[in-house]
């Protein structure tokens, strides 16, 4: 047994990704403490490095989601490019690509070529559809994804147009499912010796986010509709719209509709015909809302929490951004940070969700420039320092 | 060196978790293999037992969550089901749970005593805003996390009203990141020899999602603004309502713009001085969106997509959950598959995202009735036949 500092320390992780979806899967685990290398097209570097918002030139793009990763420029289409990936390969834990299906097969480099070099690899695709099914050569953007998987038809008010999740859940869930099945083949590993591949898909991901929709379809025939910011069956269970933005309350039984309705200072509701159950309530909200949001209209959201939450009700403020970055308990958590760019200079970017005890995750570096660390992680898996210098003159690192 | 079936085989978890975000947590290590003992409150269970919808009576909520697992009754309020409870943390690898912080120390049964008895053992807690800083004790819904970490205030058309995602993602995240903690504790205890406390919060893993809004914020000191359905950048790249329901198109350059207008017989679009590049199409996106909707109403989604996919433009249909569990793709990737529960009968449910070669995940039994396995997990945990009867005469199991 021996003393760790991070989770994943030692574990080699050969990140061939672009843009969002597993570039995501590899920044959970350098988060916790992976040497995940970023394997980049030279002089190009992935495609989120030319993406807006721009801070100083670099792309905060790519750096929020590129912490704590080396960065290596390879071209694998080179012949010594390959043979150096292969190298590479021996030493690594972890294949990441998120490349259309059959890519790495073009390029020589697919799961049956590099099993065959290091059996104990786990290769990790993350792609729109999967390896296999009919739509498995399409084309995917989270826009699609989203819209295909339903979770889009769920997100609505009442009546009103789908709506994209304003986060690119699309990749994000794929990203988060493709680390769930790395660490799980790594567990697998202990056990067999042997590695495996983990294909996770885009769209199998929403399908996944679905939960009980699925099964409010099998119970009903129907397509679930959308309940928008409202408890289907509980009220008031919702946001209310206040001076300034808005606030959600959630006096989810009789005895905290009381307190509610003195908080907001109309007594007079509690025992109104109309309003005295929470059944009641909910068949004639079309009758309370415009009571309480007149009501909620004069005062501003840090009012409103005040008030509420002094009365014993579960309430919360909705958030941008900005208040998102400054919140206390975020703070307090750690879930925003700062941290040096050599070249963007002071950067926020948020904090490690996954809170272990022992071996905690942390930021421990900003993302790297183009090819930071490629004579770094070259000289470690052996070359020397004129075999770089010939692959660099060769236009291959 | 040994063979597995599933990648988590031999992992014990005892689950004490309620409702949606620690179950899914655990439901995510069922899938992989592990031995899931969901431990729920004698004669009344977990309770998404009773949320609809409702399928022979059994709740359709509960059943999409607690696939694979074991149920086992158990009252920790009682002495002897604390001192039950503790026998089998000492065979256990996981305790899960999602009570309020201070709950399970109130119980006597908090991680500093349960590590006495097992230091190999991991604790995860989810709860809605950590075991730290200064919301800990707040309660925490679904509505309430989406609200205060951000992802509502960018899910929105322009100038609309914030949306909460109609999938619970405030819940589903932080099971996610749940299941990540865990297992990235499982390989850390491969090193060490040593559990730790997994400590995941909701609100944090919301904060997780915001990839480059925080960036987009740092840039230009605003909070950043929900752009709906639209590319922000790229046009057409976008939802367009059809006779029947929404297509999303992503022609993202000007040779997809030629055969996007081509598709859809608007060839005089082509070389219209107001959108003859993607920066004038953005600019200009009020005068062609009304050209654009008015064609896209004349056909189905269905249609629609035969045409602009044969054109090679990329595209999908906004599907409706009736639409995701009949797709193609979804159906060959067993995203959704059918299972026969003893109560409600052949029920329709998500499958494993996470598809992994050697040791698949699989939907092998469906949710369990409250306290179906009892007597088999304590009889393998060594407590007798008797001492069980009495246990049950007692309320205790």
């Amino acid at each position: 047994m021996a003393v760790i500092n991070s989770a994943l320390e030692g574990i080699i992780v050969l990140d061939l990704s672009r843009v969002l979806a597993a570039p995501y899967c590899g920044m959970i685990l350098a988060d916790l403490g992976a040497e995940v290398i970023k394997i980049e097209v030279p002089g190009k570097g992935d495609d989120a490095r030319e993406y807006p918002p721009f801070i100083n030139g670099e792309s905060g793009y790519f750096m929020s989601l590129n912490r704590n990763k080396k960065s290596l420029t390879l071209n694998l289409k080179h012949p010594r490019g390959k043979e150096v990936f292969k190298t590479l390969v021996k030493h690594a834990d972890v294949v990441l690509e998120n490349y259309r299906p059959g890519t790495m097969d073009k390029l020589g480099l697919g799961y049956g070529v590099l099993k065959e070099i290091n059996p104990r690899l786990i290769y990790a695709a993350i792609s729109g559809f999967g390896q296999s099914g009919p739509y498995a050569s399409k084309p995917a953007y989270d826009l699609i994804i989203q819209a295909m998987g339903g979770v889009m038809s769920l997100t609505a008010h009442p009546g009103g147009l789908p709506t994209r999740v304003g986060s690119a859940i699309g990749d994000i869930a794929a990203g988060m499912f493709g680390a769930i099945g790395i660490l799980a083949a790594l567990r697998a590993r202990e056990v067999t010796g042997k590695g495996q591949l983990v294909d996770v898909a885009m769209l199998d991901c929403q399908v996944a986010l679905l939960e009980n929709a699925i099964a409010r379809y099998w119970a009903t025939g129907k397509a679930p509709l959308p309940t928008g910011n409202r408890h289907p069956s509980i009220t008031p269970f919702q946001a209310f719209p206040t001076k300034d933005y808005y606030v959600i309350c959630a006096a989810g039984n009789d005895k905290l509709w009381e307190k509610f309705c003195q908080a907001i200072g109309k007594e007079e509701l509690v025992h109104d015909p109309r309003f005295e159950s929470n059944r009641l309530r909910t068949e004639n909200i079309a009758e309370l809302e415009p009571i309480l949001f007149e009501v909620f209209r004069q005062k501003t959201t840090a009012e409103w929490i005040e008030i509420i939450e002094t009365a014993g009700i579960p309430c919360g403020p909705i958030n941008t951004v900005d208040k998102v970055v400054n919140d206390p308990q975020v703070r307090a958590r750690e879930m925003v940070v700062e941290i040096d760019h050599p070249v963007a200079g002071k950067q926020l970017i948020h904090g490690v969700p996954v809170k272990l005890s022992d071996t905690p995750g942390r930021v421990r570096q900003p993302a790297p420039v183009l090819g930071q660390h490629t004579r770094e992680v070259l000289q470690k898996y052996g070359l020397t320092a004129e075999e770089i210098n010939l692959l660099a003159q060769e236009g291959v690192v």
